[in-house]
């Protein structure tokens, strides 16, 4: 039930429901009674956070993020940043680590805050998939406040979420690495996030639909530097042929790698990045890198946000954006 | 007059003077009217934005950064944050952009805002040395808070700056590539703002010393972009054997058209970029840069701050802090 069917049902226009929940005085009691009755009738509850019903914003967001100083953060806090200034709105900003108890505390301070809002970004605080229990302390926080989520994917009340179509994207580009004659791919990825887990799925379904084993010793969890990333496989000395990196800054340190043994990128080796970010363009040759549409993500949470604030009732709580391979030096399909 | 002399004048301790301006019960009535006597006769005017004195705290700090996706900020305001969040403030972050009706703007409406003071990230706003006017709204917004400018120097009353010593390290590093036989150094920069030009004042009187002409043509105001630096050498095809950018990105452009051009670095043309980014480790070679202590500047910023929010007099208001120079693989001495 939404503010369509009860307009439908009241027999009036979906602004005049929208003028009865908002209390204006240019409805007629007469009008009035009849679409309150029919919210009654049908236990229809009106989006609580909205702010014709509150009635007072505090004009300001609280925004979240583990780390402001990793690049796909900072951007991400610039995009919000610059919408919620447009719009006349600070920002709270707090930044939790990736720990979950730093996380939760983090989330419960925000929420003691004069805020009208939270957006949390990055898909750590969607937890993983297989972990559930770690999302609880985000879920009881949407009972306060409505939570927007980037790149993070949750079904719950008052919890929106807008996310990149990570799974899909991770599966084509192992696909065609596959069809181009790779076999043994390096699996590299900092995190067990939500998103991070759908890259991984994506890279296993297509290594299964090949008919091709997922090795363990090809999937490495390691820290999303460069230079701890050559370091490693300075140790592992890892036989491969291409390397799909969840961040570029993996995907740097797998390309210093091949350069120092005289590995030839991309003819013996492809590597493939995620973020697209300056650091791709700072190698030769340059990096391959999956553009994740950060700030239309980011563009497209505000308005939800500000869509719910103002009391619409039928604001989607998921949304989904498509990434785009942006191709360079590092692969040569 | 400081809190120092109203002590000695008063034969008081330090304390006892702070617990009188902190309107402490733990003074006596007589200790209390002879300190304040002392006061009105030295025209004594303490700290007007010690918190003792207004009585509440806002636990709110205004943080205001032209791009907060640009690296040096974004650490800048991770460092930041952390310092508050242990003394359990919060961040209002606000991004106002490079231009000066902007950069206003936006310092108007955080002053507006609940927060005890404010720090101001990147030495744009601290204006250029011959543009003395740009940095007038900010010496007037300095009289309802209380200033800290990372990175920018400007001696105003309540505006307080911690930067680096730019123009000693860029003199130092001109220098070495004088005396290991360079001529032809490009300078490369992204800013007129007071950093930018201690820079290029250091390069210059290094030419200068050494009796080197200062070649307008070798002084090149650009945007701060791998990829576009490396479009306008192209066009520009420049006469040099070496390169000073202010900025690791420059310093990579300039490293990727040197290597599409099959100029060997170090051997012919040494690169030396600034800030000591992520990005200076992508290379192959990885950048000699400068690493401007950005960490201890944000540390040193946000002590000083709680010092004069505590309602200390006596916070020196300006510091500066040593770079030091990372050597790495695109510099041979």
């Amino acid at each position: 039930m939404n503010i369509y069917d009860i307009a439908e049902k009241s027999g009036v226009s979906i602004a005049t429901v929208s003028r009865v929940l908002n209390g204006s005085d240019k409805v007629s009691e007469k009008t009035k009674e009849k679409v309150m009755k029919v919210m009654t009738e049908e236990d229809y509850t009106p989006n609580i956070f909205a702010r014709g019903l509150s009635g007072e914003s505090t004009r300001a967001i609280g925004v979240l993020v583990p780390d402001i100083s990793d690049n796909y953060m900072s951007r991400a806090v610039a995009f919000i940043e610059r919408r919620l200034h447009e719009k006349d709105h600070n920002m709270l900003l707090s930044c939790s680590g990736f720990r979950a108890k730093e996380k939760e505390d983090h989330i419960r301070m925000l929420l003691e805050e004069r805020i009208d809002a939270m957006i949390l970004v990055g898909s750590t605080y969607a937890g993983s998939e297989t972990l559930s229990h770690n999302t609880y302390y985000i879920k009881k926080a949407a009972e306060k406040k409505p939570l927007f989520l980037i790149n993070g994917d949750m079904d719950a009340e008052n919890i929106f979420c807008t996310f990149s179509n990570d799974y899909a994207v991770s599966l084509d580009l192992t696909k065609s690495l596959i069809e181009n004659g790779r076999k043994k791919i390096l699996f590299l990825t900092d995190s067990e996030s939500y998103s991070a887990n759908k890259k991984r799925a994506g890279y296993e379904q297509a290594l299964s639909d090949a008919g091709i084993a997922v090795s363990p010793s090809l999937m490495c969890h390691i820290r999303n530097n460069i230079e701890e990333t050559a370091a490693y496989l300075e140790e592992l000395r890892p036989d491969f042929d291409a390397c799909f990196a969840t961040d570029d800054a993996m995907a740097v340190g797998v390309l210093k790698y091949a350069m120092k043994h005289g590995i030839r990128v991309p003819e013996d080796l492809s590597i493939i990045g995620y973020n697209n970010s300056e650091l791709a363009l700072a190698t030769t040759p340059e990096l391959t890198s999956v553009d994740n549409k950060l700030e239309k993500i980011c563009d497209d949470t505000v308005i939800r946000l500000f869509s719910v604030l103002s009391g619409n009732s039928f604001v989607p709580r998921r949304t989904s954006v498509a990434c785009t391979v942006v191709k360079r030096g590092t692969t040569n399909y």
